[in-house]
This record gives structure tokens, C-alpha cells and sequence, in this order.
């Protein structure tokens, strides 16, 4: 056990990419749980695109955090301490604990989760296809989303953790698929290995022109991670009662305040009109308490060889800030996780 | 009979307001119907916002007007001779047979409709309460919107034609109302008469800070006639699970090619996903088959004086131009009518 904790703090709100000036490295006592509480020791700490808005001054779907707080991540680790029987010693548990060593819990404001004992599931799959990244595509997918065998579905940032597995379930329930994703490499994995039947790397081509060509009739449903300019593009090539799934809005993160400080949104909302379309945000939040439904269909696919899945491991809780950072200038491929 | 068919053609494509030389005023012979055709005698025509789209170099919901083309409108008229028996001489029709005194028809491709011979029933409320108002309204609200007694709803352009009848079916239904209209009149007229709970002036006060105050629990439901400002407003202020039902989006129609002409949009809907809301568009085309249902309802009402109902008749076809403005400079009082 190290004899002190470290951690990252926020020591102001970012301008732009969160740098690493931005937080403050910290050592500390290592905590001792009070009744109630567990002490857990981190090991991994899952990089999502919302770990961004979690910086913002407004208030997301979580409270904002003030100045001086640890960073909020979702963590994997056990138990070391404990006063609370429904969280004994060893026992592996997923929570919001923050960028750190060591957290206490009482298991009611930090989502804290036993993970099943399965040694043939590496730990890191509790952050991917059996977390919360799988009931993200799991859901937004096919509950939100409701395709139908044979529509044509787009998905924005389609190499990401989420955009990768739900371009794969629509294939299982016989769409076809374009993904959009930001380098070669990425729209070769995902029409080759994944099986996406096109890609457009939005770096190099046009998205409105590409997407015209390959959806003749229109999309009909957007599962989108970006916002910005691939939802105007979007917005105006849709299908009659067309569905967007908002799950997501990446290239809007970067800003200080919170959507109050965005830029403007797409001109052609109109179109929601015109196609009878619908708009909806999602949080896999809403759906942890069917998460075992995703991780079932999940875990079958997966054993079937239909669903793909890769991992982006950086190693040392120091890296934390830069490693964030990844999925902003699009240099991660595949889930990232930090490794403690 | 007149001898001549008078019309208003398209002259070029509006930059802005539609103004009277946007159109062409012109003379012809009454025409002839051929096999299968009746020859209408129209004597209203209904003045809509979405009369302005219509004017666009863009497809809307129904394919773009090219120059020269008579102004598309919905006109109630009589059948004065008959090639059809879907359609005996004498019988009341409702149709899209543009601005024009006489249209030939077929049936086929202007929505023409038989109307009930009720002695009892004028014949501009087949353009209010028992016409495509009554039928946006009704299922606009209710089958898109599905609004829970309890909850708060806000409708902009509240004292329009669709608008009064949104907040009167959502007070029958025990919401909280907040109408957003642009004069003292229409404000007092919609809580005064129409029940409304609360009106905000969007010309004389700011609609986000009103909305903030009389929505403390935030918004619900959002029935939105008018897009731009007052929709940013509004979703900065969401519950959770709202709902936002897209009839129309009136302070953009102004322009000259359609959505690809329109300024930017709200910088905010990521709150979309913050709250878990849904955006939604709608046409009231996509309800005709089911309009009995709406009429049933609304009628109900209208006779135990639970919704009242103006309307704004101007007279001759010739101000149809200037008549169609009231709509967007906000003078018209009621659903605006054009007698011929």
C-alpha cells in the first residue's frame, strides 16, 4: 500500500483542451473510512468525453465541481476498509472516486457498483462492453434509437468507445451503417474489421457530399457523439421521421463556461419539421438498473465473434490530464482507461 | 360568375417579408374541367405561416413552387361543375387550390375533402377548430407533446391561431400554461380570456428571465410556433424529460432559400441531453386521417365553453399579399382569413 494518496484537483476551469496547468497534483493522507463507509483502492480510471463538460462552471447532468475538488472519474477498485456489510474487503467495485489513489464511500452519492467475480472478465471490460459504455450503445441503440432492419444509420466519432460498439449492434439488427471517424486507420477498422459498410474520414472529406452518396434516401438514424457541423450536415439529409440520438456532443466540450459559451447551433432545425424527425438526448445513467439486459446481448454477440471491442490503456495516474486529452485530438484508439 | 379567373402568381422569390411585387396579379378564362375533374369556385382562403416556406427555392414537406406558379393556399369553395362523382355540383370542398377566385382538380394532388353540410357549422371554421388548425393543435399538444396534468407548458405565438388552442387543450388537460405573445392585447387576451396562467410580451420583456421565474421547476413542454431566440430561451430552462413539439419555427420563414438561407441556430441543445428531452416535428398532414377524432374533441369543448376561438377576415383576393404579412409583423388578431 503506498503510504499516501495522490490525486488531481481542478485548480481552474480550462480555456479551450484542458491542459495539465489546469489541475493541481496532490499528495495526501491516505483516508480512513467512518461508519458506514468503505476505503477503496483504485486501479483503473475510465476517460470519457463527459469527463470535459464535468469541468465546466454549469451544471450538467451532474452538479458542477468548484475549484479545488478532485477530478470526478469513474473508477474500478477494491475494497481494502470497510464498515459497510454491503461492500465487504476484496470486494470489486465500479464509482464516480475521482482521479486518486484512494477514496472513501458510503456507496449513495458516487454510484458505487460491486462488480461480479468472473476471472474470465478482465476488470477493464467493466468500463467497455460490460459498463458503461455498453449500456451507452446498448440503449441509445436500440431503445432510443429503435432501428429497423434495413435502415440506413449514421454515427458520428464511429471509432470511439460508444460510436464502435453501435455501429456493430446496428449491423446485428440489419442496418446499414456509415461511420464517421477521423483518420484512415480508423475508417479501415471500422468497415474491415467491424464491418461498417462505409466510413468518412471528416478530416480529409467531405461529410455532406459523402454522406448524399452513400444514403440516397436519406438517413434515418444519426446516433451522434459530435454535434457542430456533422449535425447540420446531418440535419439536412434526412429520412422521413428520421431519429437523432444525441448522445453526445464532443466537439462542443472544449469551452469554458458550458453551453452558455458554445457556438451557434446548426441553422436547419427546420428540417425536424419538413421530416417529421426526432431529436433525443440520452444519459446511460437512466439505464443502470436494466444494465444487465445490455451486458447479456452484449456478452453473447461478443462470444459469437459478431462484436469487436479495443482498449487504449495509458499507465500512471500522473498521465491523467494529457491522457484525457486523447480523445480530444483523436489520437486514442479504442476505449481509454488509465491504468493506476 | 365572374368571366374571368383571377390569380396571384409567383413574380420572383421573396428576399425577406413577401411583398406585393413579389407576386403577379393576372387574368385568365375560367378553366374548363376535363374527365375526372370538378371546377372549384373558392371563397376562402386561409392564411398560414406556412404559407411562406412555400415561397422558398427549397422542397419543404411539399415540393417548391417554381416562378410563375399560382400561389399555393388552402381554399374552402363549391363545386360548380362536376366530372367526378367523388364531387357533385353544390358540394362544399377544402383543398390546396391556391390564391385564385376558380382551380380545376382531380382530387388526387391537393388534398381536396368533401366538407360535412352543416347548416350550423360556418364555413371559416373548416379552417379553425374542425380544419388543419384544430388537427395541428389537438395532436400537435397531445399526440407529440403528451402533456401529464401538473406539468408546465409554454407555447409560443400563444395567441395565434394555433397557439390559443394548444394552451386552452392543455389547460383542459390541468397544466400550467405560459403563453409567449407579442402585444399587451394578445397577453391579456390569453390569460384574461383563454385561461392561460401566465403571458409574457416577447417585444417588451425578456422571455428567458419571465420564463425562469414563472417556470421554477422548469419547462415540461415546450409547444413552439417560432424557433430562434425564444427556442435558446427554452432550452436553457428545460426539465427533466422534456418535451419540445416543433409545429413551426415563424421568425425564420423570412428568408430566401429555405433552411440552407437561415441564420444559426440555438448554441444549447446539448441540454437535449442534460435533460434527457426530445425535440420533435410534426405536421398536421401526417393527422388528416385522423381528424374525426381532433373535430369530436373539439367540438365538445367549444359547445360546454371550454375553448373560445377568433378569427381575422380580410376581404379580396387582391390584398391576399398584404393580408398574408399580418402573420409576421404580428397584426392579425385570430386565424387570418381571406374572403373572396
Amino acid at each position: 500500500m503506498n503510504a499516501v494518496n495522490h490525486q488531481w484537483r481542478i485548480a481552474r476551469r480550462p480555456v479551450g483542451p484542458a491542459r495539465e496547468a489546469d489541475f493541481r497534483w496532490q499528495e495526501e493522507p491516505i483516508p480512513t473510512p467512518g461508519p458506514g463507509q468503505v476505503l477503496v483502492h483504485n486501479q483503473f480510471i475510465s476517460l470519457d468525453p463527459t469527463n470535459r463538460p464535468w469541468l465546466w462552471e454549469e451544471d450538467t447532468y451532474l452538479p458542477a465541481l468548484k475549484i479545488g475538488d478532485v477530478v470526478r472519474g469513474v473508477t474500478i477498485g477494491a475494497v481494502e476498509q470497510s464498515n459497510n456489510p454491503n461492500f465487504p474487503v476484496g470486494t470489486n467495485v465500479v464509482g464516480a472516486l475521482g482521479w486518486q489513489d484512494y477514496a472513501v464511500s458510503d456507496g449513495r452519492y458516487d454510484f458505487l457498483t460491486p462488480l461480479p467475480a468472473d476471472p474470465n472478465v478482465p476488470a477493464t471490460m467493466h468500463f467497455g462492453l460490460f459498463g458503461h459504455i455498453g449500456i451507452t450503445a446498448y440503449f441509445g441503440l436500440l431503445d432510443v434509437g429503435k432501428p429497423k432492419a434495413g435502415e440506413t444509420v449514421v454515427i458520428s466519432a464511429a471509432s470511439g468507445a460508444v460510436g464502435s460498439l453501435v455501429g456493430q449492434i446496428a449491423k446485428i439488427h440489419g442496418c446499414r451503417v456509415i461511420g464517421i471517424a477521423g483518420s484512415a486507420e480508423k475508417c479501415r477498422w471500422i468497415t474491415e474489421d467491424l464491418g461498417f459498410d462505409k466510413a468518412i474520414n471528416y478530416k480529409k472529406e467531405s461529410v455532406y457530399s459523402h454522406l448524399k452518396e452513400y444514403c440516397p434516401n436519406g438517413i434515418d438514424l444519426f446516433f451522434d457523439n459530435v454535434g457542430g457541423a456533422v449535425l447540420e450536415d446531418v440535419l439536412s439529409l434526412l429520412a422521413l421521421r428520421a431519429r437523432i440520438v444525441v448522445c453526445g456532443m464532443i466537439s462542443l466540450y472544449n469551452t469554458v463556461g458550458g453551453t452558455l459559451s458554445m457556438p451557434p447551433g446548426p441553422n436547419n432545425l427546420f428540417n425536424l419539421v419538413i421530416k417529421r424527425a426526432t431529436m433525443e438526448g440520452f444519459l446511460c445513467l437512466d439505464y443502470w438498473e436494466r444494465r444487465e439486459e445490455a451486458f447479456k446481448a452484449l456478452a453473447a454477440w461478443h462470444r459469437d465473434g459478431k462484436i469487436q471491442y479495443r482498449y487504449d490503456v495509458v499507465e500512471g495516474l500522473k498521465n491523467a490530464p494529457r491522457a484525457m486529452n486523447k480523445l480530444f485530438d483523436g489520437s486514442n484508439k479504442g476505449k481509454l482507461i488509465l491504468k493506476l
